[in-house]
C-alpha cells in the first residue's frame, strides 16, 4: 500500500510502498478514511532539533485518523466495515492513570512515546494497525471518517484543556482563545457549545477572527501589544477566567500572562516554543499555568457526540492520498482555512 | 480441577472437577491465590427469588479474587508469575462510561450481568480464566493475594461509596457506618486513613463496635430506634454529612435517613432488602440518597495502595479449598470476624 | 405602603396596609420592581396541613424579588438606586456551609425557615427589607428588576438542581426535563446554553411542549405512563444522565425512577407531594435520587449572567401591585404561560 | 493600647501607643489572645523595594490573630467573650468569588490590598478591630487563641494549596513538601490527616527533616542538586503527583519542576522570589503550576477543626506583647522551630 512517510529530519516527506498489515491477537487493521494533517507536523518535519525526539525514522506520517474496521485480530470482536476513530496516544491501559482514560498522561510510557504518526507508522497510508480495540470509538450516525479524523487531535485537544478549565467557565465568566486556525476554530465552537461564557477570540489576521466570529466568538481582537488591554476592558478590568493559548510563543503566552483573572487559568496549547515565567508575586494569584498534551478516552466519546449533533464542525478540505504532499504544502503556505484531510482510495 | 459451584438456586453449593480453561487471544489465567467469601453469595445461594437473576447454572463461586498470572493467551504481554487483584466488575471496556474506567456503571450491560462468580466461573477453584488483561492489577510489594482478594469487593465497594461522599467529608464532618462486619471494618479504616472526618460507628453487637473502635472509629453506637439520637447528639444537632448503610434493612436505612444532616449523602451498599422513600419535604434537603455497586478500576489501584501502606487491613481468616464449604458454613453462623477467604494449593 | 399578606392558612391572602420598614444597622431596604408568583405560594396558601410549618401568621407573600436599593442601615456602603436581585434563602452567613456560599442548606438553621415571603414579610409590597447587603446581588446591564424578580428562584431553582448533575451533563448526554412550567421552560434554557446535552422535555399539556421546543428541547414526549418508554428508545435504551421532576408528584417520580441510566441523576423539585421509594436492587446502580431547595449565592450570579447574555429569558406577564390578588388567580387557573410578575408603582 | 508597627520600609518596627478602637455598624473589636509572626513579616520590613506595595504607613503589624469577642457594632449579634479566628484576606463579600467564600482571589480588590497587618493595622496590639462578622469564626472547644492565630495563615496556607492538589494526592500518590519551617510542619500534617499519600519532606537543615518525621513525612531528602533524583527513586520513576514549594526560591523551584509526575501540580507557595519557567516542551504534560494565596473562608473552618481534633498542632512559642520585637529578632535570626506567637496581655 502507499504511505506517506517522515524519512529524516529537516526534509519533505516521500511516498512509499508498504506491505499491508497483518493485525496480531488483539489489534485491528483500520481502512483509513481521512487522516488529518496537522500544523505540528510541520514541526516535526522541519523546525525540531534533530535527537530532540528519540523516534526511529522512517515512519508513516498521520496522527489524526478515522475509517472502518477492516480486519480484527484474534480475541477481537468488532464488526468489519464499522466506522471508527482512532484515539491517539496510546497508553500502556493498565496502570492507575490508564485506568481512568487519560493515557495522554500514562505513567508507564517515557514524555514523548511513539504512537501512530509520531515515530509509529500513522494514517497518512490505505490502511492503519491499531494496537488494541480500546483505542477505536464508533463514530455516532451522521458522522464521516474524513469529518472525524481531525477531531480525534484539533478538537479533542483543545475539548482536553477546556475540561481543565470548566470549573472556572461559570456563566458570564470570559475565556480567551488565542490564536484561531485548526484547533482554534473548534476551541470556540466547544465554548459556545459546552459553556455560557463570554468569548473573545485573538489573532492576527482579520480572515481568522472573521472564522472565529461564524464559530460563536463574541469579541474579536488583533492580537498586538495592547491585547491584554482590550481583554481588560471587555472584562471591566477582571481579566479572563480561562485563556486558552493555542499558538504558544512568547509573544502570546505574555498576552495570556496579562489577561487572566485572579484564581483564573492558562492553558498551553500550542507548540509555538514560548516559555512563561510564573512566580509567586509576578503572576495573578491563583492562576494555574498548565501545558496540555492532547486528550483523554472519555473525550473523544464525548467530542464525537458533539459533533454528531452538529455543534461541532471542523471546516476540511480535502485531498486524495497521491496529492498528500500537495495537502502538507497548503498547510505550511497557510492557505487552508480550518484544517487539511487527505482521503485515501 | 476442583471447583465449588453454585449447583442450583436454594441449594448448598457443590465440589466439581472441572477443566484447566486455556487461555484465548487477549485472556489470561490466574492461579487463584486467594478467593473471599461474601455474604452476597449467601444471600445469592440462599435467599433470592429463582429467576430474579436469569443467570446461568452451574457456575463457580468467588468474585474476590487474587493470585499469579499463570498463563496468557495470545496478544497479552504479562509475565508469568506476577501477583496480581483481579478487577471483578467486568464491562464492555470501550463506552463512554468504561473509558473513565467506571465498567461498575457500563452502559452496554444490563444491570446484572455475567461476572466471575456472579453467573459466571468465578475464583473458588484453582484457576480463573480473566478475559483482558486490563482485569488485573499488579500487587504492590508486601501484599500477599490471600490478603489481597477480599479487598478487590470488601474494600472497594465502600472505598468507591466513601469516594462518591469525599466532597462532603471535610475535616470534622461526621461519617456515620451501619453495620461492621466484613465490608463495615474496611469502611471504617478507609475513612480514618483518606479523611479527617468524626466516625460514628453503628452495629448491634457489641464486639462488631469493638472492632470497628481498633480500626479507627470515633465514636460507638448501638443500632436501636434511639441510633439517630445519638447521631444528633454527637454532631451537635446538624447530622452526618455522609451515612454508608452496609446492612441496607428497612431499619438501618430509617437510621440513616433521621442521621443525615442537609446537603449530605446516603450511600445503600447493603443487600439488605430495605426500601428508602425519598421525597422533597420528608428528606432533608440536598440530601443525594446513591445505591452504589462496586467499585471502578483506578479506585482498585487505590484500595491496593492503601493496603500496601499498612492503612487498610482486612482481617481474614483462611481455608483450604478442599474446606470451602466449611468456609461458607463459617460465614453463615456469624462466626467470622472480619473475612473468609479460600486459599487453593 | 400596600401589601399582599397570607392571613390565615387555607384562605385567600389579603391586601393590608403597613408602615415603610426602616432600615437597621446593615439592612437595606429595597424599592421592589417585580416580585414573582411562585406556584409553591398556592400550596402554601391553600393546600398544606395547618401546623406544617411553624411560621407565625399574618406575613407579607412574594419571595422572589428584584428592585432598587431604596435606603440602606449604618455600615453598608450601597448607592441607592442601584437595581439588585433578592437573594432568598436567609442562612446565618457564618457557618461552613454559608461560607461556602450555600446558604440553603445553612447549618443553622432548622429545616423550614422563614425568610421574605415565607414565614416573613416578602415582596408583595411597595418596600422589602432585606437583612443584609450580602442578599443583593447588583442586576447586569440589560436586566431589569421585574425581569429579575422571577430568575431569583425559578431560574435559580433549576439551575441549582442541574448544577448537581453536571458532571454527568456530558455532550450528547441526556436531560429529561419533566414540568414544563415557570421552572421547566428556564430548565430547558439553561441546559441548552449550558450543556450540549440532547434535552427531552415531558409534559402533559401540548402548549407546554411547544413552549419547551421554543426553548431549546430536542424531543417532546407526552406525559404517560409509556412516557419513559419513549426515553429509553431515544437513548437507544441507555436512559437519561439527569432526570429534573418539576412536579414530584407520585406519577412524575416514578417516570424519572424508570428514564434514568445506570450512574445517572435524579433531581427532585416539584412540590407534588409524591415519595420516590430507593432500594439497591430496584433502583438503576449507582443513581442518585436528590431533593433540592432553591440555590446558592454565586449561582445567582451565574443565573443573572446567563439571562444579562440573553441565553435565559422568563416569560413574564405582569401585574400592577393592585391587580396581584388577579396574578394569583391567574396562575392558580393555569391561564399565565411562563412566570406571573407583581410590579409595584 | 500598645502595638508593633511598621512605621517605614526597611526599617525595624517600633511601638506605639494607639487608643482603642470602637466598632461601628458591623463591626467588631476583639481583644486578641495571639498573633503569629510570620516570615513574610520580614520580607515586608526589610527586603520588599519601597513603592512595590502601595500601602499607607505607618500600620500595626499582625496578620494571624485569633481572640475573644470584645465588643460589637450595631446590628451585630455575637455574644462578648466568644473565643474566634480571624479570617485575614478581607475581600468585598459580594461579587461571585466571594460568595463562594474565596475571598483570598476577590475580584473587585486589586492584587495586594490592604487587610489587617498588611496595609491596615493588624493584631500585634491589645485589641483588634474587625470590619465584619464573616471574618470571625468561633473557636471548637479545645483550642485556644494563641494556639489558634498561626492557624489562620501558616495552617490555612498550606492548607488551600493542598486543596488544590487533593484530586490527584489519591492513596499512595506522593506529595513533596519543600521547607519544613512555620508553614511546611503544618503542610506535613495536614497531608497526613487528610490523605494517604506518602509524603516526602525536602530541607537543607537536619532538624528540619526531624520535625517533619515527627509530623508524619514518610520520606527525609535533604535539599541539593540531586533531591530530585531522590524523589525519582522513592517514586519508581514517575516523580511526585504534587509538590508544595514553601520557599519558592529559583533553586527549590527547580527542585519541583524535575520532582513532579506527569499531570502532577506545583503549587507555589513561599515568597522566595523565584520564578518557573513554564513550557509545553520544557514541562512534563498536563502539569500545572499554581501560585496560591492565602486560603478560602470555609477551608478556615476546616482547618480550625482538623486543629481540635488533635490532628493538627502548630509548634508554637509565646512571647508578651511587650516583648514582641524579640519574637521578630528570634524569627530573623532562625531560632524558632515552629511559630512565633505574640500574647498581649
Amino acid at each position: 500500500m502507499r504511505a506517506l512517510r517522515l524519512v529524516a529530519w529537516h526534509h519533505d516527506p516521500e511516498f512509499a510502498e508498504l506491505p499491508v498489515p497483518d493485525p496480531g491477537p488483539g489489534q485491528v487493521l483500520v481502512r483509513v478514511g481521512g487522516a488529518g494533517v496537522c500544523h505540528s507536523d510541520l514541526h516535526l518535519l522541519h523546525d525540531f532539533p534533530p535527537g530532540l525526539l528519540d523516534w526511529p525514522v522512517p515512519f508513516t506520517l498521520g496522527h489524526e485518523n478515522a475509517g472502518w474496521v477492516h480486519a480484527v485480530g484474534a480475541g477481537v470482536d468488532l464488526e468489519p466495515g464499522l466506522p471508527v476513530a482512532v484515539y491517539g496516544p496510546w497508553g500502556c491501559g493498565t496502570c492507575r492513570t490508564c485506568a481512568t482514560g487519560a493515557e495522554n498522561y500514562c505513567a508507564s510510557v517515557p514524555g514523548n512515546w511513539t504512537v501512530a504518526g509520531l515515530g509509529a507508522d500513522g494514517g497518512m497510508a490505505e490502511y492503519l494497525l491499531v494496537p488494541s480495540a480500546r483505542f477505536l470509538v464508533p463514530l455516532p450516525d451522521g458522522l464521516s471518517p474524513a469529518e472525524a479524523a481531525p477531531l480525534t487531535d484539533a478538537a479533542l485537544t483543545p475539548y482536553h484543556a477546556i475540561a481543565k478549565a470548566r470549573s472556572v467557565l461559570t456563566p458570564g465568566a470570559t475565556a480567551v482563545v488565542i490564536g484561531i486556525g485548526g484547533l482554534g476554530h473548534l476551541a470556540v465552537q466547544i465554548l459556545r457549545a459546552t459553556t455560557d461564557s463570554e468569548i473573545i477570540a485573538v489573532d492576527t489576521k482579520p480572515e481568522a477572527l472573521e472564522l472565529a466570529k461564524t464559530c460563536g466568538a463574541d469579541h474579536l481582537v488583533h492580537a498586538s501589544a495592547c491585547a491584554e488591554d482590550a481583554v481588560r476592558n471587555l472584562t471591566r478590568g477582571a481579566g479572563a477566567a480561562a485563556v486558552l493559548d493555542l499558538v504558544g510563543s512568547d509573544a502570546t503566552l505574555s498576552i495570556a500572562a496579562r489577561s487572566v483573572a485572579k484564581g483564573g487559568q492558562i492553558l498551553i496549547v500550542g507548540l509555538g516554543g514560548g516559555v512563561l515565567p510564573v512566580s509567586l508575586l509576578g503572576t495573578p494569584y491563583g492562576v494555574s499555568v498548565t501545558p496540555t498534551y492532547w486528550g483523554t478516552r472519555p473525550e473523544l466519546h464525548e467530542v464525537l457526540r458533539l459533533a454528531a449533533r452538529g455543534d461541532l464542525r471542523a471546516e476540511v478540505r480535502t485531498w486524495p492520498l497521491s496529492r498528500a504532499t500537495d495537502a502538507y504544502a497548503a498547510v505550511a503556505a497557510g492557505t487552508v482555512p480550518g484544517r487539511a484531510v487527505v482521503v485515501p482510495g
